[in-house]
């Protein structure tokens, strides 16, 4: 019996970010698989629904696809995009890492949706109008060394960065070494913004810049987003605004900085 | 008299990636500022369209601030997400830049939208299920030798990536140079996808590899997706799917490449 498999994302928070795509194929599915509360969002009384803790991705994501293959149709819910650090992926290991061919039948279908990233985005102004780069401070999946290695090459490139899982009770001293990696390349006062639960009744917003950024105020909601050397603030309507320009001066110095 | 200013985006095709809030705000909008395409996907009877060129983003950014100073509730429409390489960051420009206190009461509002870079991802699989980096390889507003500088960076850090604006009529060696550049560091086997016109009639996917990648393929409208040194391509339902694993190896060899 074939079913199908919709990899989905919520969207960081409430409705107003669910796509009419997502919004239907939730609507159609039998079975919702992921995170208690991200599924909580968007759970109908027709649903059957299977929360699970926020780690063991590929444990669900088999779980999941045992289930289409049984003839269900199952939307895997992400927060977010599912593309960008969520379930996507995982999805893609396991079907790409499969032993047998039980899940051959099944429908796949990955689908994009609004990212923490870009709400953040939006809220600060347009701190990624320009070339940047997306990482997970993470190192439960990948070296220490490795993260280190790439903020500083992304430094160098003078990219704006986001960083998703910049802290949490386990990982309490990570952004701060990775804070002191980019005061090595970049200056003092290139701009940093804590974007928390964006979206949400917690939301929290807090403009500094390197030199003064203190990673007690982050924590696993936050999207830490850094500047690039041409990004600025400005104030309009009583409140802070952040962007990266889109152009870049049209002269460079020999180690790459900009000379305006 | 104090307007409104609304700075969306329609995602990158259709109405199925269009979020509620977004659908919303360009309800209540009375004039629509943006490039005619954009423009014509979402205008209802009752909006005041002013079409214009997709260049000179900061003549049109400035125009619809002074409707919006005027009293009216303007919509800047992009395509894909206003916040990555569209209007958001020419809005914030033209504020941060402005002489006089004309806009001042103007109520500004930035809201994100579903990107071409996470359609084109979500087709192929989860190519950015691990660190990124997005870029533009237009020249146009920075220099080519900074493009190149951060293509090589990025290639040293092992991120995937993804390119916009890949290439044009008056910009058709510029893909070429950026996948040499890239070939000198990855390996000839890594995924190379080019996704043109992701959710429209002519849609169209193309799997390769860098060793095989051929720019004549690419056009403005196609987004170029860049595996990293771990990503891979595996079969299921008579196509073809990319993904980035999740995880990296815990041990790097001297030079920062993976020895597993």
């Amino acid at each position: 019996m074939s079913g199908r498999l919709s990899v989905v994302g919520t969207g960081p928070a409430g409705s107003a970010w669910l796509s009419p795509e997502t919004a239907e194929l939730i609507e159609q599915a039998t079975d919702l698989v992921g995170y208690g509360p991200y599924i909580q969002r968007v759970a109908g009384a027709g649903h059957v629904c299977h929360s699970s803790d926020n780690r063991e991705e590929l444990q669900r994501a088999a779980f999941a696809l045992d289930l289409a293959a049984q003839g269900k149709h199952v939307a895997v819910v992400s927060g977010g995009d599912p593309g960008i650090f969520a379930m996507a992926a995982a999805v893609c290991e396991c079907m790409a890492d499969a032993v047998d061919d039980r899940w051959s039948s099944v429908q796949l279908g990955i689908y994009p949706g609004i990212s923490a990233l870009q709400a953040a985005a939006a809220r600060v102004g347009a701190p990624l109008g320009h070339d940047f780069c997306v990482m997970s401070l993470s190192d439960v999946l990948k070296p220490w060394e490795l993260i280190c290695r790439r903020v500083a090459l992304a430094a160098e490139a003078d990219f704006a960065m986001a960083f998703y899982n910049p802290r949490s009770s386990h990982r309490p001293w990570q952004l701060g070494e990775v804070l002191a990696l980019l005061a090595q390349t970049l200056a003092p006062d290139t701009p940093v913004v804590f974007a928390r639960a964006v979206g949400r009744d917690d939301e929290r917003i807090h403009f500094t810049c390197l030199a003064e950024a203190d990673p007690e105020l982050v924590d696993m909601s936050t999207l830490v987003l850094i500047g690039n050397s041409r990004s600025r603030y400005f104030d309009h309507g009583d409140r802070r605004w952040m962007y990266s320009p889109r152009d870049y001066p049209q002269t460079l110095s020999g180690d790459g900085t900009a000379s305006v």
